[in-house]
């Protein structure tokens, strides 16, 4: 998912986004080694291209982490451990800090046993779902992540009532000399973000996104968004995922799931007990690492190399799109529209940390 | 994938169907207890309502077992076992007898570790997903399956060479008094089954389904099918999905994907070497399974009783018209076309055993 690239955006090194976005958590009561995993987490996502993750999210983050919302001093638990499962309990920390200790332990799990299942309670939203299966992949193991969305955009197919999130799946899995795949799909057509952002634009959104809850007639002005619900991809495919995605992510957990999602009437201090799972798989227990990164490469290659319909410059591998962005963001900076580096620099004001303006 | 009901369907008894099967399997040199397990497999796709994975497909199975593409006299092996991890080679026997063993591994693994993961490689095509994790289901886990197409249909997404099968995913979650959720979906538009069943009854099939491989636009004769190629779910995120579930299903098991997969020019006696996954998930490593169980049917029931869009009669939750379908075909019998029930009495004078009309 992509903010569409805004023309008067202005490069921003890396490392000077990291480094605000670190003086911001623990300006907001963060131990330092949790602000430093957090703003890495979210500069993942900004530097991959899921903005909608990254630095973009901030102000809503602060909002959450000073009004109590989120606990800040999370005091991350496993309840329960197996040879090969785990089930931890957020403590409602932030969710980039639960998830990246519940990636790790998955890893930790499927060194030990071949596959790891961790889930996940009392978490919150912890950004792109690319940001965590990348860290087996980083081990050498594929990665199977979902969350539980804290907010319901969907309704099970035919219904008009949206009680199911736009649950997302990830999959990463390690290649050679090729980049990993990297697939992070929500199970609606298009994901919130994309949705939010033609709305705050004021732009009309295609048909086929937002469907009425009235009588399921397509909605295209984002001023009405509070009268539609997001539409599932595939129809009653995406449906069924979501479903099986958030049974497995939340009641299994027992987390938030359905009815018992935080919606506008529940008390907004209410935290939202984010449900999540994250698998980690060992290549190793399958073949040699070195003969799976070659079987890898020859397959994306074979894939990419394929013929194209007339007019397609590129065929799209997940996951490829993402390494040649980070590499050019790397090097050129983070492109950041004018209106948001103006917010973290009044952001900067309230939580008396140096403006994001005047780092380099 | 239902094939369209049939006015002039005969019902015919389950005990009659799974005998006659069990019988043809025999005759083309299976062991006892395997040719009952094929059948069984089948059965439970024709009284679920799978009906293009059961009987449907019994004579184009004798043809492989009879010019000796299938080994009938499989000796399936685990080549590679860790605590929670299984690499199963299924000796080129038919691919319901291999994914019998191992979503039964599966559970093994589960029961002791929590989370069991089990690849194969030299299978064949299996029949439905939702036949192998309701076995994880039944014993009160959940269950994830895939299969790599033994054919190619898709080209990935942007591409005008089919390099990617339908690669399904079916998911199965046990409840308590409601049905257990089972969703078990192909990554491509429409399944490849009812895809040819449009084109066998000469319907022309909707725009959308199928696009041509020259320039994208749309085929709907399905006498054209040579010449097009099946659309991904929802465009690029089925073509994604297909791929990573591509790939942890074959290479990592050392199995079919991509150019590997047979095709018009393999030999015909070449063996499809058909990859799969299957995971089992203790639900009691999370929390008590009575617990778990009446979770999943208060949040079936809330979305099954919610609101409904106008004109819609039923909120659809995967796996619940399974139940019912199965509870009527198991009392009244599995609808049959006459055309079918011809074709396998036929099939019965080749094989030398009793034709299914005349059993009871």
């Amino acid at each position: 998912m992509a903010i569409p690239a805004d023309e008067n955006a202005r490069r921003v090194p890396a490392a000077a986004i990291l480094a605000y976005m670190t003086d911001a958590f623990r300006a907001c009561g963060l131990p330092e080694a949790d602000a430093k995993t957090v703003a890495g987490a979210m500069l993942d996502a900004d530097l991959s291209g899921s903005d909608a993750h990254g630095i973009f999210r901030l102000a809503g983050y602060v909002k959450q982490l000073k009004s109590g919302v989120f606990n800040p001093r999370a005091n991350i638990t496993v309840l329960e451990r197996g040879p090969a499962t785990a089930l931890v309990d957020g403590d409602n920390g932030m969710g980039h800090l639960v998830m990246t200790y519940a990636a790790n332990l998955a890893v930790e799990l499927a060194r030990a046993s071949g596959v790891g299942w961790v889930g996940v309670r009392r978490s919150n939203h912890s950004g792109a779902g690319s940001t965590y299966v990348s860290i087996p992949v980083a081990h050498g193991m594929a990665g199977i992540y979902t969350a539980v969305s804290s907010s319901n955009f969907m309704a099970p197919w035919g219904g008009a009532e949206p009680l199911l999130g736009t649950n997302p799946i990830a999959v990463g899995i390690p290649a050679g000399n090729e980049p990993p795949v990297v697939l992070d799909i929500a199970t609606s057509v298009v994901s919130n973000g994309q949705i939010r952002t033609y709305a705050n634009a004021g732009k009309p959104m295609p048909e086929g996104w937002v469907i009425s809850r009235k009588d399921g007639s397509a909605i295209t002005d984002g001023k009405k968004l509070d009268e539609g619900m997001f539409m599932p991809m595939s129809t009653y495919k995406g449906s069924g995922l979501a479903i099986v995605l958030g049974l497995l992510g939340g009641p299994l957990n027992r987390a938030a799931f359905g009815r018992d999602v935080k919606d506008a009437n529940s008390p907004p201090e209410r935290e939202s007990n984010t449900g999540h799972f994250i698998i980690a798989l060992d290549v190793a227990r399958f073949l040699p690492p070195d003969v799976f990164k070659s079987e890898m490469d020859r397959h994306i290659h074979d894939l990419t190399s394929s013929k194209k319909l007339p007019g397609v410059d590129e065929i799209r591998i997940p996951g490829q799109g993402r390494v040649a962005r980070r590499d050019d963001r790397q090097k050129n900076g983070v492109p950041l529209a004018p209106e948001l580096i103006k917010q973290v620099d009044d952001l900067a004001k309230t939580l008396n940390i140096a403006p994001l303006s005047g780092r380099s």
